[in-house]
């Protein structure tokens, strides 16, 4: 639009001196005002900011990474800019997956595949992300159009396919095999597939295509109330995959395609969804970041703000055969993963020993008065004031008063070769 | 612009009519193409939906809101469009505030208030809601061109000032009671203060507001590592207020403005803001539709994903004066409101008595094989296929489980006598 304004603006002055009559120069220069005055209009509302090379920790306003690499200085990731590297597929661009996409956009991810088939609808408008002015594209142009104006960093590839029809599959696998972004990157061309995706058939989709490409991938769902919600993470042959068992949030007891008969639908609410976009764009930067606890499986009751947890193994009756195929070669791998584990061990508590608690002090805290400090911290985090009693023990008390039963491990050759066995009968 | 443009058509037209030379009709036939060319992109880009009189449940993808008022439909609500009676302050458009005032918009709040004095800088784009292009505008006034944008019916009504100096607070005041909106409501002019400040000084600004109005509102926060935050619910009396215990999540041990000097800035998130903005207006829309458990108080732990509860009493001793008169108030008024819970308890066992299960059959569910659905219910949601194992259980045996000692309540007179004696000496 910039370039058409300076076109004619251009225009307009070799029109301007062309002609002879000089009372028909007044009509053109109120043109040019018009077009001046747009052309303002488009450069407050189209300034689009410029790309940048490389993650700045500085602190100023216009840094737009600044924050993030705070987590750096604080030591909760380590190298907050390997986010760069790092592709993730988002299946679903609806109302999990379109706010999955802005926030792992906004947190500068390095490539961003977005799958949907359908258009943006009025209808949609209770949700986080789309604008009434994008009724009628498909969400993933829309997406691409918020998202690329949101951060130019973020490479964004959009397949407005369906992945429960034979081609749209085959182009959704060959997607996610192409290793063009990360050429040297192990396994596929992806490092996650996140399923936002709201039906049984798209998830079993998702799921045959990650355990084809032993791909980890997560999964989201909101229940058809919109008041619950969960998150998954599915690593083939390690955690059960979504054939080993029913998903815990669906339509219970009712088939899911009545719920969608003419005059029905679904409630939704931007809440619950935004919540779970979330708590799982959490879980992927926590698990490609490697920071904090990745969770196997988080349920969110919005009723009760209850959020349940729980791990859960791989089926060896799973009705999938390329899960069977994943869940023998994670067994096959286990003294290797043992010996890996045992070495990485003894390599910590060796530099445990060895360095200092502290390297060097980034932040230049230093301590004021040693005792007066230790005593507000104790009041600060320990006693409340009378009256007040806290009903809770705080997270590390919860996790040690809770601690749960050791998980079952394979500990011997004897169970590995039976486990097998099981396996290869199935 | 769309009327500017269609003005500049209109003088081409007479321009073109007025030159006798044919030969300079030719570069106003483009100029006349230009224009219709923008005129076209600002259609596309710049449509906005008409404001509706009625919420419909009507479900058509034109319907902005009928995944909202399936809420009714499925029982979860009773009476959704109630939610443009309310009205909602919120204190701080930043990380939280701004997602919050977006949900609430999305969901067809009656009116929103927004309060802050900061200008968006690039350095706010690694959360939600604000866009490049929206750079160096007042987050108010960026905040109600985004949210008038997505949702026409909502009145927004925004202040740009800080509510910690001595005029901004009186502003802030007069239009918290300001009740033109709901001429006939109780109390001030609001139903729900949200606090979605980043600052120890505002938050005891909006704890002394709201203890002076009596108005309940709700604290949000998130720590400056970006990786845990809270929110809490306080009604004046009856709950601990701002000033009766200090907060769980702030700068722990560090004096909070240092962490803001030269070169170090607190880190952040989309997904911890996103997360705690979605658990704070899901609470608000529990509490101003009545459904679900208002919760008092949720924590959120990323790191863990572990979400501690509690329940704050309010301190006998706090310093705050007007906390002091509300707690007064609130045990002088016990009486009352265990007489008006008693004829509520006996209304509802009588109601219960009387009235059928379901009175119509809304969604024409139809039992197919009575025995066969039964069956098929266990297995789906009390029985895993073998392998797997339930870890925790479901959110109703949990209540059971750590059902929580009785609230400790005032039992007679007695005891209501000696806490206004200790309120009053204090």
């Amino acid at each position: 639009m910039e370039e058409e304004l300076k076109q004619m603006l251009n225009e307009l002055n070799s029109l301007k001196q062309s002609l002879t009559d000089p009372s028909h120069r007044a009509p053109i220069d109120k043109l040019q005002l018009h077009v001046e005055r747009l052309a303002n209009l488009g450069n407050s509302g189209l300034v689009r900011r410029s790309k940048v090379k490389d993650m700045s920790a500085e602190v100023v306003d216009s840094n737009p990474y600044s924050r993030l690499m705070a987590l750096q200085r604080m030591g909760i990731v380590e190298n907050y800019e390997s986010i760069r590297e790092f592709s993730v597929a988002i299946v679903g661009v609806g109302g999990v997956g379109s706010v999955a996409a802005e926030m792992l956009t906004r947190c500068g991810i390095g490539r961003l595949l977005l799958y949907d088939y359908d258009k943006v609808e009025l209808a949609n408008m209770n949700r986080l992300f789309f604008r009434p002015e994008q009724v009628g594209m498909t969400k993933t142009d829309a997406a691409v159009q918020t998202l690329s104006d949101i951060n130019p960093d973020v490479v964004l590839e959009s397949y407005t396919l369906n992945i429960t029809t034979v081609q749209g599959f085959d182009t959704f696998m060959s997607s996610l095999e192409n290793k063009s972004f990360c050429k040297n990157k192990e396994g596929s061309g992806v490092d996650l597939v996140l399923s936002c995706v709201d039906n049984y058939e798209a998830r079993m989709a998702v799921n045959q295509a990650c355990n084809e490409l032993n791909q980890t991938w997560m999964e989201s769902g909101v229940s058809e109330d919109a008041v619950s919600g969960h998150i998954q993470l599915l690593i083939p042959g390690e955690t059960a995959c979504f054939a080993c068992a029913p998903p815990l949030v669906v339509a219970s007891g009712v088939d899911e395609r009545t719920l969608k008969r003419e005059g029905v639908c679904a409630a939704s609410l931007p809440t619950t969804m935004g919540v779970v976009a979330g708590l799982l764009v959490q879980n992927t930067l926590k698990y490609l970041l490697k920071f904090g606890q990745v969770s196997p499986y988080l349920g969110y009751n919005s009723l009760k703000d209850f959020f349940p947890t729980m791990e859960m193994k791989p089926n060896p009756q799973c009705s999938n055969a390329a899960c069977l195929q994943r869940q023998k070669e994670y067994l096959l791998e286990k003294p290797a993963r043992d010996a890996a584990a045992k070495v990485k061990i003894e390599a910590e508590a060796l530099l445990a020993t060895e360095a200092p608690l502290h390297l060097d002090n980034e932040w230049s805290i230093s301590v004021v008065d040693e005792s007066e400090l230790a005593k507000v911290d104790v009041k600060a985090s320990d006693t409340l004031p009378e009256g007040l009693t806290r009903e809770l023990p705080s997270a590390d008390e919860y996790q040690t008063l809770h601690a749960e039963a050791p998980v079952s491990t394979i500990d011997d050759l004897e169970d590995l070769r039976k486990q097998l066995e099981a396996l290869n009968s199935a």
